[in-house]
């Protein structure tokens, strides 16, 4: 990677771990930092990452860019932690899931300029270093939210670093970035956990769902610690979208009581039609 | 199949289509009817389906195997219509989703004696003929319902027809069958459907989702009619399960709301342990 000589990366999970991986094996030299030991001896290990940094962070200075791949209630304390040691540091990201208040502590502490956050839509519901892996980016769309004073090379710098891990940047505002992820990610998720959660109490365990149960509630199984945060730095949003998901299954549940085939009908049309909608080619633009 | 020289398919549908696709392979020969006469005709030119039935099923007589292939709410009807042909035929059953009205409509129809219902866990959320494949139901679990008057032969022969396909039959009782199917199935179903809707609501495509809003929506893809039919006939099971997911999301909103931080873990948690059970070895039995 022409632009980028070394990288440090705060958390060695999915997202980190692989990332790492990625940038390792197109030359980069990586410094890593995990709150479990046994990750980074497994990355060292492994030749991916370079040098361990201590909890300190020292040795931050000397790198290019600086990734946090941690929670995102974590990612405020750790930009304030790191805040006296990014010397020349190039770029300053993070892998997070809500990108609004990793901004606003961005540029609260004064380092907006050389900010910007970063989503890949990549993953899954495996967590930690042992679920990391080389090309997990390769096509995956990647939201960059700057703030308002991110500068332009920093912004550069960050499509470069995804593009040349085979990644597909766009740039989005963070207020509208989770916005919308409440509803594509953010929703599916609970929707998935609380399924899992009522076929519990209700004494079903998951080998006895079927190939479209096991897809419904593939989710569930992801990390509970990274999806409470998440929960909680996109409340506002993801509550309406669990609103309109809970209304959604009163109206079903009304609808199975009063035994109503139109109603019932036109639940499971109106949602066959929006999947549907998936290869519906886009619309045409007006004539000018 | 050295025990099944003929078979009769009403319904070329996914799973129908299947099974005929299935039997042909192994010498059966498969008569066939579908409302589309399109489906036969393409069965016809595949040489999966040796000759077409009529509406009125005439024909019917000769085969050793009748297949019910319809919506669960058709499944009665035909029976009934089918009933002063059915001549020699030793076994009827269907593949419907709920087993309970389906049995308790042969037994009235005085056929319970050659009657066993059948519920492949097969398929996916496409539909159709052009779906249909051989080999669908290879390692697939099948529920077998017996009726209260089932004969032994019967049941041996419903049993070596899955299993000469390549399937895992299971005898359950009906009414049990409609119960736990309404979790394990019925309910995915619902969650995924309740969600696509929710997200049509908000305006988000398909497009929009990453990996895992895909796995949670894919089933929402499913026939519309099917579902209806299942919905309905399975109303009374299907209402209690969806009240537990419907409780499961309202106590989610309430705590977003509350934004508090135990109670998010403690749903995200519980979800993530239901999941692990997955691999999770069968409890030891106690000493005697």
């Amino acid at each position: 990677m022409r632009e980028v000589g070394s990288v440090a990366v705060v958390g060695l999970g999915l997202i980190g771990g692989s990332l790492a991986r990625d940038l390792a094996a197109r030359g980069v030299r990586v410094l890593a930092h995990d709150r479990d030991p046994a990750a980074v001896s497994a990355a060292l290990r492994e030749g991916v990452v370079h040098a361990a940094l201590g909890a300190s962070l020292e040795g931050v200075e000397e790198v290019d860019l600086l990734v946090l791949a941690v929670p995102v209630s974590a990612a405020p304390a750790v930009l304030a932690r790191v805040l006296p040691r990014l010397g020349s540091v190039r770029l300053v990201t993070d892998v997070g899931s809500t990108k609004e208040s990793v901004c606003s502590a961005a540029a609260s502490l004064g380092i907006g300029d050389r900010f910007v956050g970063s989503h890949p839509l990549a993953g899954s519901h495996r967590s930690g270093w042992s679920a990391s892996r080389e090309g997990l980016f390769r096509g995956a769309r990647v939201f960059l939210t700057p703030t308002p004073h991110t500068r332009e090379d920093a912004l550069s710098l960050a499509r470069e670093v995804w593009t040349g891990i085979g990644a597909r940047p766009e740039t989005l505002d963070a207020t509208g970035h989770d916005r919308l992820l409440a509803w594509t990610s953010h929703l599916p998720q609970a929707a998935a956990s609380a399924l899992a959660r009522a076929l519990a109490g209700a004494g079903i365990p998951p080998a006895e769902l079927g190939p479209g149960g096991r897809d419904a509630t593939r989710l569930a199984a992801s990390s509970p610690e990274m999806w409470t945060a998440i929960a909680l730095d996109n409340a506002v949003p993801l509550s309406t979208a669990v609103e309109a998901l809970h209304a959604q299954l009163g109206d079903l549940h009304a609808a199975l009581l009063r035994r109503d085939p139109e109603a019932l009908r036109s639940f499971f049309t109106a949602a066959r039609e929006w999947a549907d909608g998936e290869d519906a080619p886009p619309p045409a633009l007006p004539a000018p």
